[in-house]
């Protein structure tokens, strides 16, 4: 961590800012940040957006695209501020979108050295921070002294790449305090994006987190051959075991049914855009883990959030036969096939 | 209905004979009655098949296949005992598994002048009988006196072409007798099949149907071009939809994220295989529903039950915001594409 350190305390005056006068900044330059971007200059005339790869910025300023991810996604540059600075990126922004690979997060926030008192964080990461072993809420709450109050994640259902073609898609922002959430919903809602509200900080983010490792699961059945028959019983097995683990984590009125739990879940186990799917598709096929692995160009972040939500379940004691046999494959080099042949006996 | 009738009364001795001793049969010739055979046969040396069609029951004798369905399973001859009469099928079984379209059950049914009672009546059926405008259960007990306690219900997830082959499939048996659940449970379990319970005969007739009708709604979306994003959640307030009407129905301790209700939601709302999904494909991308039906080779489930569901939530005061917008594009002549606009707005 930097030296200088702000304690975030209660939210500033963000909340009653008109959306065009909130100063919003994007940190990260995957396929989520740019959906991320994209969504925002639909309301915000000035987005900040914090790029860190050299080659990925410079071909942002030259050309309006981001030449990695979405790159069928045109901005107007007079709507972008682009920094590679994260300093620079909070400095200038009331509200800061948390939108890097997990894995990647813990670098760019060690940098961190100005005052961020009163601005809200709001992750759009669905990952583990490996630094600390656990999700993001914790981390900026631990780490950062960025209490829930200045706090927000935005769940999906949302795949970055329909958001990119404007298609309707509907978002959850999760936030305790109202008029953080009325603005979010303000800044963020707009032809294409409708936005759901939820108090539910914490279970968003782990229901974002486990449907990717489910995600994973779902994808070796397909690879080892498994119909949609079973498929469909896999899903609504793992939403009860979502289910269950939501509750033992954080116990809240939850509905999972709704769209940021089970709406998430399905997008991710049922699409053809989801890395998670097609990872676990590829070990189904018989590639060892890591190849499966080195052949994707994306993170598919449930590999990682597996090993850590694997040690949750066991240390909280709550019972999660599917994660179990995920994990066995994924880290203990255990024969899919086989694995999967046990599940479908505890399956129902 | 024909003159003689036996009043079903309780269960005779079948929950007590091993599964190589029930007698059973199957009503119908289509594609989930071919499935049922082929599951049957594993278990069964004798199967009683009543095949109305003179070609279908002459091709079935003759080669072993269904001529039009799963044609690709293949029967060994000497564990079928094939007929065009429900009398000799109700006559020489213990079992009698209903299979047929909906709309076909009654003219079937209406033919049976042989005693049944004590018998099993298991429906397979996923619609409603419109000469009565009901389900199946209903309709066994209001017109033949079959109790429920002599009634059974067969739910997915279980698209037939899976079964056919082979792929590992789960099916839920809903009896209230303990006894006929362990005959049902042992006749059906095999290699590729596993036998989930529940006591929820009517919740599981209801949930079947309603979920024909919401895979029409996924088909329009998907049709419209609404892609999958909106197809998760369209799918997640679809079950919440379907919680409220069976409660509303028939209030009962279930969790509809069981693999009986969500999970057959799923496999129809989202598989190719889907006849529902694929008539509100054709809707969704301009076919009048007219043109859409006449282009489909078979028995599209969820449009004659939208007429019938629709009424029920009406008459009960359901609010199905859902079963409302597919009711309007398919018997009021509303556009699909302004009614989803609409109700973009009120799903969440």
């Amino acid at each position: 961590m930097a030296e200088i350190k702000g304690k975030s305390g209660r939210h500033n005056e963000t909340g009653r800012k008109k959306k065009s006068e909130v100063a919003v900044g994007v940190l990260g330059s995957g396929s989520f940040a740019t959906a991320i971007v994209k969504m925002l200059v639909e309301n915000c005339k000035m987005v900040h957006w914090c790029v860190r790869n050299e080659f990925v910025k410079g071909a942002i300023e030259l050309r309006g695209h981001n030449p990695t991810y979405l790159t069928s996604v045109s901005f107007n540059l007079k709507n972008l501020k682009i920094t590679a600075d994260i300093n620079e990126l909070v400095s200038n922004c009331d509200i800061i979108v948390l939108a890097t690979p997990s894995i990647y997060l813990s670098d760019a926030m060690d940098k961190l050295s100005v005052d961020y008192s009163g601005k809200i964080f709001v992750s759009a990461i669905k990952g583990i921070i490996p630094k600390v072993n656990d999700v993001v809420a914790h981390y900026l709450r631990e780490e950062f002294e960025i209490g829930f109050r200045n706090q927000a994640v935005i769940a999906g259902p949302c795949h970055a790449e329909e958001v990119g073609m404007e298609r309707l898609s509907y978002v959850t922002i999760a936030t305790v305090e109202d008029e953080v959430a009325k603005t979010l919903h303000e800044i963020f809602s707009s032809s294409f994006i409708k936005v759901n509200s939820s108090k539910d900080i914490l279970g968003n983010e782990y229901s974002a987190i486990l449907k990717n490792i489910y995600a994973i699961g779902a994808g070796i059945a397909n690879g080892l051959g498994y119909g949609d028959n079973f498929t469909a019983v896999f899903v609504s097995n793992a939403i009860r075991e979502m289910e269950t683990f939501l509750e033992a984590i954080y116990e809240a009125p939850r509905d999972v049914n709704e769209s940021a739990y089970l709406g998430d879940l399905l997008v991710t186990a049922y699409s053809l855009f989801s890395r998670n799917r097609n990872l676990g598709n590829l070990i189904g096929k018989g590639y060892t883990v890591k190849s499966a692995i080195q052949s994707m160009n994306m993170v598919a972040e449930g590999y990682y959030a597996a090993d850590s939500i694997y040690a949750t379940a066991k240390e909280k004691n709550i019972r999660t036969p599917i994660i179990d046999t995920i994990y066995s494959i994924l880290y203990e080099e255990q024969n899919a096939e086989s694995q999967y042949a046990k599940l479908t006996t505890i399956l129902n």
